[in-house]
């Protein structure tokens, strides 16, 4: 068949939309007709060139929601119809890291899709006979795709596509590092690094179960007003204070119960230790920081108590917690909406990035 | 009255064994007989010098056990005639870090402890006028000492002094980073740097728990022989392999479930972390390192599911863990006989201080 696509032909050029050859779903895969996918700074990422692992020609996007039109062979838990969030952190219920029950990081299909493949080695997408390569899995940029049936979590049919497709990423990582990484606890105190998408989740998350003082640092002061509309109780711009470990240490009389860094920032993470609580302080990185940087500390500080982790795709176990965090989203517990601040088509979505870039945008999401 | 002790005038220098006053117990305090004390690396790491904290002259020793002999007024829980370990940590029940419940490290008489003091800011200990330190708190290096209640724990009275004096700092340290730090669960592989005193303990411990497979790693190819008593079941002289990281990665299929840093060496720390196994593996920092040393890794370490932490006198509450400690060495569940290789008495401090040095001696003990 034939579907609608952005192709990233080469890091750091415009993406263009074409026309691509989608071969149908083989055994273990399902056709989905996406209806809507977030623009996330990942896609950006390995678009500009810096992701040492980007390949080219390829269709990016992992953050989308959409219906099931086709299945392959063998597909048992899911049928046409059926309304499904893509996941490039699979869960394949099999492997020795799902069996461990420890961890989300399923690695069933994981080299392959490190290589822009489905899990027999080869492309479903293709333009004149050329491949052209998946991406994390997931594609979204497409307005159709072809994923194994262990990366597609069943979610209800009454959510809307254009809000629940963040979960497939944004929303997941944040509030699932409260929640699944950290296990936060009522009256814990919060520290937050950076209040972008993935901070403003995971301050609704510590809100959500019911967190004492939720801070917020952030060096850009018009992030407040959001950020306090999410549960954020305290904020510090970094340039106001002399040291922002100290006045974090001060403010919750000894340090942070749980940090979270959602920046990237190797030095911001080294900080985000450091405010947390001797004895019990967790410190968990969610920011992803450039190839080759590194973090470091004093050892005493782990050694007194501190404990540093971190958390991809919130730790969440993609089919069994994404239908759920769609359940909460549909009860009004949590809120997507204000976070969707652009709605674009597929056509515009170089406009998405440029966005994205200068900041402007919490999510921009492109319906199809 | 008077009590003979080991005095450690000046950094470096030569202890010598004087007659020392001794100020009775005050409020909250015991009197203790001691019977017997363990020379530990904390004691030579102060007494050379190279602990900037050090403070001089002082009386040194923190694992030590007695007999109490008289108790200050407002003393409930011991009395003349109870059987105690010293506690360099103690458990006071009601500072903010005990009714955590999330930490051993009470805070409730460490500033004066730090300074060489009693909690009323003054030494007991003194000589023609002139005041003694403390040290930790303990002062084992003194046939009589005098501790706050909270920093004594309870012991049975058949158990021999001249053994579980090591559960006052170097067993717990060892056993307990396995116990009670990283809870480590029967079948988990678990990987020990550094096969000293504590080294064999956190083997033990490992051992007592239901291990699966439990490598040591020592450039001393010496020190296999009493490891393999104590549990080990691999070794590997990292002098001997290409790569330390890759060999145990390769011995675990992926990697250790748990690592425990027994040396004090921040490029050993950075190897424990990344042997662990991805998505859930845990390193525990027990070594002191240097002051000023930094410990560092990539994000990604820790993104991908490991966990950083460290541990202080095990993670153990020394009045409530220390006596189950002692039960487990009267019942036979620990071996503590064959890691004390020498027996002194305190006019031959010196030379325990060079048998550690020297890597002869796992545990010198003085006898009183």
């Amino acid at each position: 068949m034939k579907t609608k696509a952005a192709i990233s032909w080469k890091a750091g050029t415009l993406l263009t939309i074409e026309t691509v050859d989608l071969q149908g779903p083989q055994e273990g895969e399902v056709l989905v007709e996406l209806k809507a996918t977030g623009i996330c700074h990942t896609d950006y990422y390995t678009h500009s060139g810096v992701d040492p692992e980007g390949i080219f020609p390829s269709i990016l996007g992992h953050e989308g929601a959409g219906i099931v039109v086709d299945v392959g062979k063998n597909v048992r838990s899911l049928k046409k119809g059926d309304h499904v969030i893509p996941l490039y952190t699979p869960e394949c219920r099999e492997c020795k890291f799902c069996l461990s029950q420890k961890t989300n990081l399923c690695q069933a299909i994981r080299s392959t899709q490190g290589k822009g493949l489905m899990p027999d080695a080869t492309s479903r997408f293709s333009i004149d006979g050329r491949p052209i390569y998946h991406y994390m899995g997931t594609s979204t940029f497409s307005n159709y795709t072809v994923v194994p049936e262990i990366a597609l979590a069943k979610i209800r049919e009454d959510a809307p596509f254009d809000k629940v497709c963040y979960i497939g990423c944004g929303v997941t990582t944040g509030l699932g590092a409260v929640i699944f990484t950290a296990k936060v606890e009522a009256g814990a105190n919060v520290v937050v690094f950076g209040l972008g998408g993935i901070g403003l989740n995971v301050i609704q998350g510590a809100k959500m179960v019911g967190a004492g003082k939720i801070i917020g640092v952030d060096i850009n002061p018009n992030r407040q007003e959001l950020a306090r509309k999410f549960g954020m109780t305290h904020f510090i711009n970094p340039h106001e204070v002399e040291n922002v470990v100290d006045r974090i240490i001060e403010l919750t009389d000894g340090g942070a119960d749980y940090s979270f860094e959602c920046i990237g920032n190797v030095k911001v993470m080294r900080q985000a230790l450091e405010c947390t609580h001797k004895g019990w302080g967790q410190s968990i990185i969610i920011g992803v920081a450039a190839a080759g940087e590194e973090i470091s500390t004093r050892p005493f500080q782990l050694v007194t108590g501190r404990v540093w982790k971190g958390s991809a795709f919130g730790g969440a176990r993609g089919r069994t917690d994404v239908p759920k965090i769609v359940d909460w989203y549909m009860e009004g517990r949590i809120n997507i909406d204000d976070m969707i601040t652009h709605r674009l088509s597929l056509e515009q979505i170089n406009e998405g990035f440029d966005l994205m870039k200068s900041g402007e945008s919490i999510r921009s999401v492109v319906i199809y």
